[in-house]
């Protein structure tokens, strides 16, 4: 007997096929809020240095930075992941004063400092004076992740690096001309181990992000200060200084004069103001970079998130390359203070 | 004409040299209040571990500290030459983990951290994995004191030192049986690059003070920990979390396991909440080191001293080498917890 109901069960059967992968995508969709935001750096950025066309490389990468990241939330992926993934876009790029493209010391050297900070439990990894690693934000997470210790550094961060499969880089990874051109004005300017004054661009990277499970993270990746001293270590893997992250507090990533954020532990001083001063998130970060740091003579900026995703740009120099997705998706990239 | 009065003028400015000079005495003694409190590491100090000699040792040289601080400090002297000073004779102890005794890293080198900050203008000098120097906290000052930078590391902070005209010692001056046996037991135990769990002894050491001029300073050396992978950077030259001092908060020092120092922030922390919470800095400390770092696992502890001069001591381990000379003169020394 012929089965007339066969091409029905198979039209069903793919009906229900349908339905259910809709259904999984529709799950896919955040069910709860995340948001993510990230800064490349602040100083003397105005409109009169900056061209249209690198107005927009920068907007560009910027926005690839955060979607990368943001698509890691959406997935329901940890805010950790996120942080880490967004760091690589711009450790990546020869934009910012990460990874690839990142500062030359006083030796001529690339020099460089992350790490990373989960606000759940608080667990936190970093590597400072590391050469050789591309992409410092994963090393600074396989710190957290596979050792027993918080901070790693030089010669010791590296022979863990080698341990746990890290491949290097040659020192020509790190090359571009623009950087090496800045060291060469600023031992002209200033001689050798003199840095720059205070008005110059720190395009440090960071990136806060909070996840699905509510959960905060922070990371902050650098290649320091052009011409410093070989062996300084500025606030990027300081945590407390330049990246804190605690659900009940905030999340903060720093950049700017490091020595100035170190000694007023910025990142750890704003979710102190939050906790204690029942402060928005806002209004925690201008009291410190409008305020304390300011008066200290400390220049740059932070990246803010509270555990509800509220996000707080807040810098004291000309300008900060920055950006987020907010709660309802939003997206926004900015560059001068205006 | 004789002067008859010749005997009597000399007699009377006999007297006003002798009121001169006493006067002078009297102004060294002080005109504001000063006070001094140090540790020399937190652990399981117990007493059925401990000879009556050890213990008569530890209280000799604990004195011996507090009495080459105080002085400076009853003298006019800075708090930040007092915390130097201080730290220096423990140091040069091989009593305790820093400077002369310091433990061994897992490659069988001493490997030194050390910082101190200023609590009038919030100035930090920090040095992180140096080798062969013998007083890391007198490097500490001179990057504070000669150097932009607040923290150097490893090598490079070695050839800043040279630069300053540090002289080098060599690896065995570090050498102590009691810390060589120590990593031989911590590898057997452990296996290479484990570090030893959280029950141990962790014998940095550090020093607070408040100066005649109201100013606060803090200052903490260390070898760091027994059999640490080469290269780990502990709390000990952390600004915020071994080491902290703001005229307008307290002034803290930490010893303890380092990783949770760093992810509490436990020096600025403390002194966050007595800023911000209206605590005592013998409530604030309790609350860090009693609360949250107890919580997490971390064990260790602190002195703390609020601007007024009041000392805390605060551990969550079975003793802390600890004293303190208050801002009555009076001089106390303890070991165990009881």
């Amino acid at each position: 007997m012929v089965d007339h109901n066969g091409p029905k069960r198979l039209l069903l059967s793919l009906c229900l096929l349908a339905h259910l992968l809709a259904g999984n995508a529709m799950s896919a969709e955040p069910v709860a809020p995340v948001a993510i935001a990230i800064h490349g750096g602040a100083g003397t950025i105005v409109r009169d240095n900056m061209t249209a066309d690198l107005e927009a490389q920068f907007e560009a990468k910027l926005t690839e930075a955060l979607r990368a990241g943001h698509a890691i939330l959406r997935d329901g992926g940890s805010s950790l992941d996120a942080v880490a993934a967004t760091i690589e876009v711009m450790e990546n790029s020869p934009l910012f004063n990460a990874g690839k493209g990142a500062v030359f010391n006083a030796e001529g050297v690339n020099e460089l400092d992350a790490s990373i900070m989960n606000g759940s439990d608080r667990q936190a990894g970093a590597v400072a004076g590391v050469r050789g690693i591309a992409n410092p934000i994963h090393l600074a997470r396989a710190v957290m992740d596979h050792s027993p210790h918080v901070m790693l550094m030089g010669e010791g961060a590296l022979e863990f690096a080698r341990a746990q499969g890290f491949n290097t880089v040659e020192s020509d990874y790190f090359y571009t001309e623009r950087r090496w051109q800045q060291l060469q004005d600023a031992q002209k300017q200033a001689g050798q181990f003199t840095v720059l004054p205070n008005d110059q661009l720190f395009s440090t990277v960071g990136a806060v992000a909070l996840d699905q499970q509510g959960n905060l993270a922070a990371g902050t990746s650098t290649g320091g200060m052009t011409n410093k001293r070989f062996g300084r270590v500025g606030d990027s893997p300081i945590i407390g200084a330049g990246t804190w992250a605690d659900n009940a507090g905030c999340a903060v990533s720093a950049t700017g004069h490091g020595e100035f954020f170190i000694r007023t532990a910025v990142a750890h001083e704003i979710c102190a103001q939050v906790r204690y001063r029942d402060m928005t998130i806002e209004e925690a970060s201008d009291s410190v970079v409008q305020g304390t740091l300011k008066r200290m003579g400390g220049t740059g900026g932070v990246v803010a998130m509270d555990p509800e995703g509220n996000i707080a740009y807040s810098f004291n120099t000309a300008g900060m390359y920055r950006g987020g997705i907010d709660v309802n998706g939003e997206i926004y990239v900015g560059i001068y203070s205006d």
